[in-house]
């Protein structure tokens, strides 16, 4: 991205005729005084427009024509840390919440310094003291298994620390997946986590960034427990954080401020006008010892299963030396008879298998009809109501912490980070 | 299953010494006077009780010192037609809602003549003149894309008959694939078709398939339309019959009677207390003329990305020449850049891609951030909001109808069936 991205015409030499570039903190003179942050625009957008980011965290276009003023502001307000708040860590890995500038337009730097979070959202300095610290700056499609190793591995430099939280801001698309690995590598982690991104970018005027920024970090202040958990918008409205248990949630709207959704139940926690409300019942941890085990084998697949589905990809997997497959079966838990078979190679050749279902919703229960009791003869281990894409993270962990299939079974039926209901 | 399975001690000896077996329809006469049919027991019951089907839906247990005496019901009614009441064909494909008793426990006899239909579910002769036809007894994940072209074929005899409408009788499992299909092959059918299952087995007291059925019919015959649906419980009271759109809806629950949900909508039709609600604000069908196009070719894959999905099982399927592969994407439509080798070589194989999300609500957009367009440029498809299972079959249907690739994006992105909203 150009300094001027989406600038053309009257609205880029406005911008050069006053030294500006996109990211600049300026102050603007017009109807009333402005200041924000300069923003980039769309490719197709006219040239009568400049926008600005302003610290409420929402975007406004202001007509250049009645502009009577703009200024770069030279400096940040320099924070001092009040003794009397709390202290919270905040581990930066990308996602548009994490950036300045939209980074996913191409600004890629993502600058976190504790200074410029408290200039964009300054709700927070009232709340928290609040430490950053950039570990990379990722679309979190591309966030890989050692991405999560390498957050854990952070996560886990200050479990001794005197923080009351740590805040992970982290790009939507893949979070339930990261807080999962987060979960389970972590478990017994004494003080909360919270992962928090925002689901419009911040070149937008409904950003939901700063709100659910403020949200976490009320949450990690107030929730007086530990655990891993995602808080967004609770729907679209910007009144209720919602803060949900990181092995129950997923993503269900591509596009939604609330997109999130604790799966068969409420959010373990909302925040409703400042005010924290408990939902969770049981403790997020089942043991209470803080004992990491950040390790991970991604040679686990998960199998959607399908009418047509090609046995001889499955056959693949296995001949590929995977360790583990992760079924997403049918209603309670099954795959056609087709799939036998190949089902059986597996069962031979020492892989684990495990049943979740595509309801994504509702328990397997392979005991109910002969096809779930075949399965089960045939070696396939029904995963409770774990959520697929979460079972399919605690068996890269769980085969990476052992290549004892017992030990594997154990492990996924064990319930560690309340990633199934009992 | 033997004639008494899951009987055995006292209520096997009463089973014998009386000559009743299981599927025998019988009066009970004890506290009051039953008729129905005998059940099968699960295996670990104890030897107090027989289960009866009533002609209701429901099953009772009826313990057998009560019992004052059992004899078998030597005839079922004949069904005269009533002149007055529009005719239904009732295709069976088999499912629990197909079968006098539960077929998944084995014994697979679909005893579905309209005789035995009238006999246990009696309103249904109040309504329609139901015919009766078998097709096959399959556990629904024992469906596959050659039994869905035998009922397309089947359907497709009937686009010139006095049928007000088509019940298709389906297991759960996979019945909104089922429906998809029907809906691409049979574009325009002239009458409304409704694939009907039940979620509870009919050896359970709260079974669903009765109302289910009667709800199938009702629909047919009051809702002055045309198209393809899934009829089944709106939640868990017998109350609302809810009739979905069959390319817009998923199981999503494993257990639930309520367990079908419109993606992102109220369902198209509501059945509250005898008394139909329409809520579809378009018509099923984008074209008014039958144009049926049976074929098939199941060489699509459906690709479910995640981080840690290895490019190499991507590479795979392209190996194996496949004609299609639909993504699962991430958020708006992603996967991560590590794909990227190997989407081109697909791209440059003549591959057609198609990118749906595994967020399973919302329109994926891929011009919004970097990555997207990145897919874009290698050849992906961004497909609306269909939802991703609904995708593959329309993928299957298009390829079985040309080779051509950029008539199969033509018609991927032609709204045929309702399979994405406008």
């Amino acid at each position: 991205m150009s300094e001027y991205t989406g600038y053309k015409g009257k609205s880029l030499e406005f911008l050069k005729t006053n030294k500006i570039s996109i990211g600049d903190s300026v102050k603007i003179l017009s109807d009333i005084t402005y200041s924000g942050i300069v923003m980039p625009r769309y490719e197709h957008s006219d040239d009568k427009y400049i926008v600005l980011k302003l610290k409420s965290g929402y975007n406004i276009g202001l007509e250049i024509s009645k502009i009577e003023k703009i200024e770069k502001n030279e400096t940040l307000e320099k924070i001092e840390k009040n003794e009397k708040l709390p202290n919270i860590l905040l581990l930066s890995t990308g996602g548009t919440i994490a950036s300045k500038i939209d980074y996913r337009t191409g600004a890629v730097t993502p600058v976190l310094t504790a200074e410029e979070l408290n200039s964009s959202v300054p709700e927070l300095a009232k709340i928290a003291n609040i430490d950053t610290k950039v570990l990379f700056s990722k679309y979190s499609e591309n966030i890989m298994p050692e991405h999560w190793l390498k957050i854990a591995e952070t996560v886990n430099e200050y479990s001794n620390s005197d923080y009351a939280g740590i805040i992970i801001a982290h790009g939507t698309d893949t979070m339930h997946y990261t807080s999962s690995y987060l979960s389970f590598s972590l478990a017994g982690f004494p003080i909360p986590i919270v992962l928090v991104g925002s689901q419009r970018s911040s070149d937008r005027a409904s950003s939901d960034a700063a709100l659910n920024l403020i949200g976490a970090v009320k949450f990690l202040t107030d929730c007086k427990t530990n655990g891993i958990y995602i808080t967004m918008h609770q729907d679209e409205n910007d009144e209720t954080i919602a803060c949900h248990i990181g092995t129950r949630v997923r993503k269900n709207h591509t596009s939604k401020r609330g997109a999130f959704q604790t799966v068969g139940n409420d959010p373990a926690f909302l925040i409703v006008n400042d005010k924290i409300h408990k939902n969770m019942k049981n403790d997020f941890f089942t043991i209470n010892e803080y004992t990491p085990k950040i390790k991970i084998n991604e040679k686990v697949a998960l199998v959607k299963y399908h009418p047509g589905y090609e046995p001889s990809l499955l056959k693949n997997i296995i001949d590929s030396n995977y360790k583990a497959i992760i079924f997403e079966g049918t209603g309670l838990g099954h795959i056609g008879e087709n799939m036998y078979p190949m089902v059986e190679m597996a069962n031979e050749k020492g892989v684990f298998m495990g049943m979740t279902s595509q309801c994504i919703d509702g328990r397997v229960r392979m005991t109910v009809y002969e096809s779930g009791r075949d399965l089960l003869d045939l070696g396939i281990i029904p995963l409770e109501n774990m959520i697929p894409e979460i079972a399919l993270v605690k068996a890269m962990w769980a085969t990476g912490n052992t290549e004892n299939r017992e030990e594997i079974k154990e492990i996924m039926l064990n319930r560690i980070a309340s990633e199934f209901s009992i």
